[in-house]
């Protein structure tokens, strides 16, 4: 009997789910925008039969065993399955996840936080390919990740293991949403590359980022910055290397810390790799101890938009 | 057939031995002077004749299943059990201890760093037991520390991971010996309060750590500096607050990194507990992720000395 696995990557812009082998490969794949106007419990139960439907068409005719897996954002109690103050799903505090999932599909069903889903994606298909002990980053509006050790996702006791957007790098620095000071997101994210232009232009007296007005400033996003560095824009770059060495100090803890054989670091901001990770691998060599830092390669994400989905269905794949 | 364990600590002042029983009964145990004055390689043959003597002697008429555990400082690479730069036998980088001890003992053997074997001994028979993911820390004339993922050390790739001492907590603080700036081990270790006090001196113009001479001051060690909290000394109660605050900080860190159920801390500084845990405990509630705060415990190690050799013996017992 064919095994097919289902990953569904429920993003706070887009849901994508795919049909994919055991091997990997992906069969068929869809991409929806995610509508919450109704709230998140009625996103829940489009989402199930959007699954159902999918499942429905993508296994027509061939007799097999599906299994679901699922990413969604935010912290997940992993020993009950549960929802825990969801980001981009604020209503779902609490919700049942994985219990409502096998109830209303009937079918096998994994779930796992978004960055971990990422993670485990990378290393299945993507630039962590092989490694049994590695990191994922993924820098976009915040900084997110998953941690494995001798092949496993971090979990630790409930499941909220695995935060390296929330190692404080700078203790005098800037509150985070957290509730922390100069956390590794508050330098490494969109947001955090949008706070430090605003700063920097602040403190240059204006100059900089070519041809924007003090309005267009206010709503200047991390693209944006992006785009004036590849036209060389000094302030730019230099907060994009900033970043690089916050991102640097990051990595010197991760490495002492996990030992790791790669760090794979995707997510939006990280199309800007040639403008940070210079700084970013200075810091490294500079800081980390000998024997971690020689072992340990950093590399770029591989998977794209699909790692998310693809580290979902490996999840189910995995799943006991 | 009975099963005992040997628990060794090679310790860089003591060596201790103890036969364990699997449920972590310490039978017998001993304790001598770690001798280095011919050299490793002498101190390592040394160390194998007593654990022979001691093995024949502890178990003398039993019909017995003997494994060896091994604990020593410094890092490990434990895919092929070799010793890395250890801090006290800097004449035995590279050498092969798991090979070596197997072969002179011809008993089962597991090898472990010193302060992994503590981490383990505190969560097998200590301030841990029952937690399957926890923290240890010593505080010790350095930092050390080991991390308990679901029930195992996290070793990483090579042995190297869980260096907690070396997680960067201020970008432009001193430097560490690791060559990284600012690590907890520069402000939570014996050498750490030793550095804060002569600074704290140095400011304050000499005043506090009463009736000490400007000679004695240099050679002022952290048990001193923890006398002098213990008379009201306001310098020393200043250096352990400040050291809590940075203890503090490394928590957070592991606390939102692996969401422990514990986190266990030990070492001679330790006994200092009452002067630094109150700041420690307070930026720990300021500053980490909610959910995992709500959940861990931080304790103060029970077993005293033995927790290395108690680590030990459970690796051997552990043993695959």
């Amino acid at each position: 009997m064919e095994q097919y696995l289902v990953g569904v990557d429920v993003g706070g812009t887009n849901i994508r789910m795919g049909i994919v082998t055991p091997e990997g490969h992906v069969l068929k794949k869809i991409q929806y925008p995610t509508d919450m106007s109704l709230g998140g419990m009625a996103m829940m139960e489009g989402l199930v039969s959007k699954i159902k439907d999918f499942v429905r068409e993508g296994t027509r005719g061939v007799h097999s065993e599906i299994r679901i897996g699922i990413g969604v954002a935010g912290p997940i109690d992993m020993r009950r399955g549960v929802l825990i103050a969801p980001p981009n799903l604020p209503d779902l505090h609490g919700f049942p996840l994985r219990e409502f999932l096998q109830e209303k599909i009937s079918l096998p069903t994994a779930i796992e936080n978004d960055a971990n889903a990422f993670t485990l994606g990378e290393g299945w298909k993507g630039a962590a390919r092989g490694a049994l002990n590695y990191c994922g980053i993924t820098l976009g509006t915040g900084v997110g990740g998953g941690i494995v050790v001798a092949g496993k996702i971090l979990h630790g006791a409930e499941g909220l293991g695995g935060e390296v957007g929330h190692m404080v790098l700078n203790p005098e620095g800037p509150l985070c949403g957290c509730g922390g000071k100069g956390c590794l997101e508050v330098y490494a994210s969109g947001n955090g590359i949008r706070r430090m232009t605003l700063e920097a232009i602040e403190k240059s007296g204006g100059k900089g980022i070519v041809h924007k007005s003090k309005e267009d400033l206010r709503k200047i996003t991390s693209e944006e910055v992006f785009e004036a560095a590849q036209k060389g824009d000094e302030i730019a770059l230099k907060v994009f290397n900033d970043m690089g060495s916050y991102l640097g100090l990051g990595l010197v803890n991760l490495v002492n810390l996990f030992n790791p054989e790669k760090i794979v670091i995707g997510g939006k901001v990280s199309r800007a790799w040639d403008y940070f990770i210079g700084s970013t691998t200075e810091v490294l060599h500079q800081r980390a101890m000998k024997g971690q830092r020689e072992k340990v390669e950093i590399v770029h994400a591989e998977c794209g938009d699909d790692a998310g989905m693809l580290g979902a269905a490996y999840t189910a794949l995995k799943l006991e």
